[in-house]
């Protein structure tokens, strides 16, 4: 069949409008006619060309809301009609990475899907000269017709707004989930954001969800203060307008009558810059703080500490989906949508058409979106 | 009071053995004669001058066990007669880090024990002309009679043997420690441990403990082979005979029929040097190996690696005296070593008296000991 997408053809450049052919599903896999997807920075990373593993002509886009209008054989865990949201980290629930219990990085396809390939080794989508075009993350959601792995879809209820739950595909799982699956933090806990972009919102919400005491952004951006303070955040720093170092002002701003050490519980980096991630490390509590990476870092660059910050306690950990296993928790968290337990609209500031797409990378690069949604 | 010690004068030179004097045990304080004392890695740094946080002239030590001989004002915990092994980590049960049930750092003397001094700001040894002497991470075990906080010593059983268990001090802890409270491994675990020393030697056999099912030693030494072996580890590796990288050939080592992405469920740094203490997390499995830094680095030194490691689930932790919380676990080490649970005999490879410690120095550079102990 033929499908629209916006086609990434090659890097640095701006995305293609255009008409593909689309291959109906092989055995176990699915075909979904995307109805919404969000344009995240994991997308812009590739489009950009700064992605070391990035491969053109592909068709980006991985986070995605949609619904199943065909499967493959063997497909028994969704059928056409059923309401999915794709999954770039899939779960096949067999493989020793699902099968530890320890991880979500599930890794039946992840050789074939980090070459923009189907798990049999070949692309459904192709350009009407027949050049072949790649998937990408193994959603590809940036195309009004898709085909994935069975294993990377979730099954949601079918009340949910699609242009608010695509969202949950990427940016609202992966902050939720890093607070509540990777940090696991307790109720009363002492937490700082770096970042209040599309994760670090999410972060924070998902800290008012656990129960902390003090949530604390991080950002150079002042406008951000309201935005945080809007999904629960209780005190803004921003790193510029403060006398001294960033580490030390969080450990004072930690600090109780009863407690002179200072430092967070659990810090999280949504920023992706390294220097970032070694403040958020420093910035937790001795004996016990956790830091999160979440954020991606520039290809090549490393993070740094002195060893002295793991043995007196600090812990430095890394998120990636949230820690969630996307066909078991992703549902869960489009039912606390639908239940008001989070939220997600105010996120989606802008709502665009598929032509309108790279309008979403503008919007993005100005700093102007929370979250760009394209719908079909 | 007058007693014997090997004084570290200054960095750099041998231990001078002197007459020196001692004050009584202050409120909250307690007089230990020392029995037996290991030479552990933590002192030589100290003598070398290689650790910035290092001053003379202090009576160095922290590796001990002894008989209490007199308690100052308010000590309820412990009586004279009671056999006790100082802490360097001590234990209030009292500040913020004791009651935070997830360290234990106690910081209730951290202050004066960094600065070689009593939590009341004064040094309880002096030379013979009055020059004061500082203590030594809170225990100066080099001198035959010893003052230290209540708080700093654990009672332990009457009947275990002063030149053994003085082990439990540092070392055993240490490397035993790191496997149970920190790292928490499972039965049935995969490991790697770098550094077959008196460190590694422990992990090893906390490894063994703990049911793990391939304890993989890792050293430059092959006469560590035959150490490695004798207290659990299954497999050796000497990198500098291995063709290649030392991370892949660990990975590889790990991997089975099902699980051919590979890597250690938990590996641990017993080096101190930061390009080891990287290998250590990257030989970790995707998705939940964990690596525990041990070793002490030189001064300024940093860890580095990808971000992306943690972002795809391994953990880089530390551990500082095991994790054990010191009046808790100490005696139930030593309750493990009577019952034969855990070897520390043929560990002790060479005993001395206190005239020769600077021969225990001689022998931890040369690599001929495993544990030297004077005995007084």
């Amino acid at each position: 069949m033929r499908t629209r997408a916006a086609v990434a053809v090659e890097a640095g450049k701006p995305l293609e409008i255009m008409e593909v052919n689309l291959e109906g599903p092989k055995a176990g896999e699915v075909m979904v006619e995307i109805k919404a997807t969000g344009i995240c920075h994991t997308d812009e990373f590739t489009l950009s060309g700064a992605d070391p593993e990035g491969m053109f002509p592909a068709i980006l886009g991985h986070e995605g809301a949609g619904v199943v209008v065909e499967v493959g054989p063997g497909v028994t865990s969704v059928k056409p009609g059923d309401h999915v949201i794709p999954l770039y980290t899939p779960e096949c629930r067999q493989c020793p990475s699902c099968l530890s219990q320890k991880t979500n990085l599930c890794t039946a396809i992840r050789g074939t899907q980090g070459q923009g390939l189907m798990p049999d080794g070949t692309s459904r989508f192709s350009m009407l000269d027949g050049t072949p075009i790649l998937h990408y993350m193994g959603c590809s959601t940036f195309s009004n017709y898709t085909v994935l792995p069975e294993i990377a879809v979730a099954k949601v209820r079918p009340d949910a707004p699609f242009d608010k739950i695509c969202y949950i595909g990427c940016g609202v799982t992966t902050g939720i989930g890093a607070v509540i699956n990777t940090a696991k933090v307790e109720i009363g806990a002492k937490a700082v954001v770096f970042g209040l972009g599309g994760i670090g919102l999410n972060v924070i919400q998902g800290l008012k969800l656990a129960g902390a005491d003090m949530i604390i952004g991080v950002d150079l951006n002042n406008a951000k203060k309201e935005w945080g303070e809007r999904f629960g955040m209780t005190h803004f720093v921003n790193p510029s307008e403060i006398d001294g170092d960033v580490v030390a002002h969080l450990v004072n701003m930690t600090k109780t009558p009863f407690d002179q050490i200072g430092g967070a519980d659990y810090t999280f980096d949504c920023t992706g810059n390294v220097k970032v991630m070694r403040q958020a490390l420093e910035a937790c509590h001795r004996g016990w703080g956790q830091s999160i990476v979440i954020g991606v870092a520039p290809a090549g660059a490393e993070i740094q500490t002195r060893p002295f910050q793991l043995v007196t306690g600090r812990v430095w950990k890394g998120s990636a989906f949230g820690g969630a296993r996307g066909r078991t928790d992703v549902p869960k968290i489009v039912d606390w949508y639908m239940e008001g337990k989070i939220q997600i609209d105010p996120m989606i500031t802008h709502i665009l058409s598929l032509e309108e797409i790279n309008k979403g990378f503008d919007l993005m690069h100005a700093g102007e979106s929370i979250r760009s949604v394209v719908v079909f």
